[in-house]
């Protein structure tokens, strides 16, 4: 089997390459280890920053999100009781983001690319990545039983923290950056409308929470939990009454209640391979990099990629140039440390860290303090959560 | 002995506010318990934000300053060997801040309190506040061989971190926040007109370094060393060698050498007491919170407190209502806190720990980015230097 690009996983980094490729007349085929129910089940995050939305509306891929999704102007910090919206188009000339969940980002793509697109094959595991150093690089895979390799120009690893691209890159050449985090979030589906129009991001004693919404009558709510926890060991209840604890204001604010519909515990890591392009093999999205999620950087950040990996190798067949290639990683990586930066920034405004001195509890309350009094603290904020641009 | 209020120290904290009560009509004595040359002396902190030199010049203190001090538009960041500078007025509608030694502001109060104040009494130990809950405090101190009561109707702290104010705050009602750095300043004074016209902050690989000056002729600069280090191990030629690695840029910046005067280190803390008030005791200034040096913010921490304290107790003699008394630990603590935030981040920013993970470097490289290339980060940034408002 032979293309030009070999794309392994159908994550929205892999499908939108593939949609992105097929629009700009180059050859791809996608490989994706799990079955589509699966790919079409999976919770992930659900807020696309505006350039994420530009790009799946000129890939064409934005019209149910253009219907269904929700479009959000500011969301809400809330502590000690109180409550503060930051008004997103006010402070960034005229930005928003979209609530639209990455699983219906997949979906829409997924149905795009089996219908117009190139071959994209389910319960396709890829092995390992061979060659990139090479002119023909290839991947190894397993397909119904039988090993197959894949002949690219290009390959670009879409497959995730867990998935074997990185490890094609050699050690010697490899560098990692690491941070985890003594807690995880419990996060619930639950089917009530939410109780606030906006994200709410809560800052309380107890720990942090977040108030989110796949539609207009299901709420995603989340608790952060020590690391560890496991999301059976809290009853429907119990979650209810510590969510309703932290979202607690001043002016009497109430959170419905609704049957929760699924439950899972999210640990928290921030992570960065460096570089992100060996040879002829690009890593892109959770492959390369992993934020922790206060802030919904993920997406937004395998988006950037595949973005740049798809202008360069466009360049490159219009000018002969590998110029853009090669600054692949070099490009990808200043949007990335700049959402590792913001990632890490509002986790550790927001959350309760279990060996926190009183001197960080202070400076905490001060951030938010500073963020609340000042329109340049809440513009950098503002900017950040919108979006950096695709560079 | 008997006043209205009793002020232990002579530094500026102390200088400034029996200045400010002298022009409001009442009756202080200051207590210092070293001799005039030492106070006259020492080097401490030299930027005044906007906010002190509005103060100084409004309470008649700031003839020399106007005439002798450098009025500071801008400071310069310089990382990965690239210079980027700050424009204070441009971004904080035109503010700025005045390069001039935190030893001649005392020289000028000193001179003035001696000509037109009350009693400023140098050599007179402070040995213990006793009574602040009652309506009569008074400080017990040593002055001339012996020993001597100051009765007042209010005491103001101005010793510094080591005096002996805060510890008549009883234990159980006081609450310590502290954090040390496993790092230090050594700063020299050196005669040689400084090699910048402005101040240049300075992060390595090797080391933060602070270039500043005291007058066109004097430059002041300043090594990130590592905890515990003795000045005495640097000879003047490794600290100009090593001023000039820190120091380097691409564009062939040069530093000018010469004879260095004087050499000495200074730890980096951040400390605060909560409450800054005790019945009729208060504290300002050193005695109840530390910074660390970067970003200047301890002689103007200082100045925000006795203007506090001064605007406070005025409005008592006017009103007979003890409002902004009563209200004077949580006012000062608000702007207290906003520079302990700031103090730790730009610290944090621009030195390097010894324990710092590659992410965290990482983090401190990405931050820096951001601040070069935001204007809302670089905003907030420039409203953090020239200072808070004295609320």
């Amino acid at each position: 089997m032979r293309t030009t690009v070999g794309i392994i996983g159908a994550g929205p980094a892999g499908l939108l390459l593939a949609r992105l490729l097929h629009n700009a007349g180059i050859e791809s085929v996608v490989l994706e280890s799990r079955d589509r129910a699966y790919v079409e089940r999976r919770q992930r995050a659900g807020i696309l920053e505006q350039g994420t939305v530009d790009v799946l509306r000129a890939a064409g891929a934005a019209e149910r999100m253009d219907r269904e999704g929700l479009r959000h102007d500011g969301i809400e910090l809330r502590f000690d009781r109180r409550r503060h919206r930051i008004d997103f188009p006010a402070l960034t000339a005229g930005r928003s983001v979209m609530v639209y969940a990455q699983t219906e980002v997949c979906k829409d793509l997924i149905a795009l690319q089996l219908k117009e697109g190139g071959p994209l094959l389910f319960e396709a595991e890829a092995l390992a990545v061979e060659g990139a150093e090479s002119e023909r690089p290839c991947v190894r895979f397993r397909y119904e039983g039988r090993e197959d390799v894949l002949e690219c120009d290009y390959v670009v690893g879409c497959d995730g923290f867990w998935g074997v691209s990185r490890s094609a890159v050699p050690a010697s050449l490899s560098r990692v950056f690491e941070r985890t985090y003594p807690f995880g979030w419990l996060g619930v589906l639950a089917d009530v409308p939410p109780s606030h129009d906006e994200l709410v991001y809560a800052r309380h004693d107890r720990g942090f929470a977040l108030l989110s919404m796949r539609s207009p009558s299901v709420s995603r709510l989340y608790l952060q939990v020590p690391e560890g926890t496991d999301a059976e060991d809290w009853s429907d209840d119990e979650i209810w009454a510590e969510l309703e604890q932290r979202f607690e204001t001043a002016d009497g604010w109430r959170l419905d209640r609704g049957p929760i519909t699924q439950k899972s515990v999210t640990p928290m890591r921030s992570f960065v391979h460096e570089p992100m392009r060996h040879g002829r093999l690009f890593l892109a999205g959770d492959a390369a990099h992993i934020v922790p999620p206060t802030g919904a950087k993920g997406l937004n950040l395998a988006v950037g990629d595949v973005v740049t990996f798809a202008r360069a190798l466009t360049y490159e067949k219009e000018t002969g140039s590998t110029e853009l290639l090669d600054a692949y990683s070099e490009t990808c990586l200043r949007r990335v440390w700049q959402a590792e930066r913001f990632s890490y920034d509002m986790t550790t405004l927001l959350h309760r860290a279990p060996d926190a001195t009183s001197f960080e509890e202070r400076l905490q309350l001060a951030r938010l303090a500073r963020i609340t009094s000042s329109r340049a603290a809440e513009t950098d904020l503002a900017e950040a959560y919108t979006g950096f641009p695709h560079d």
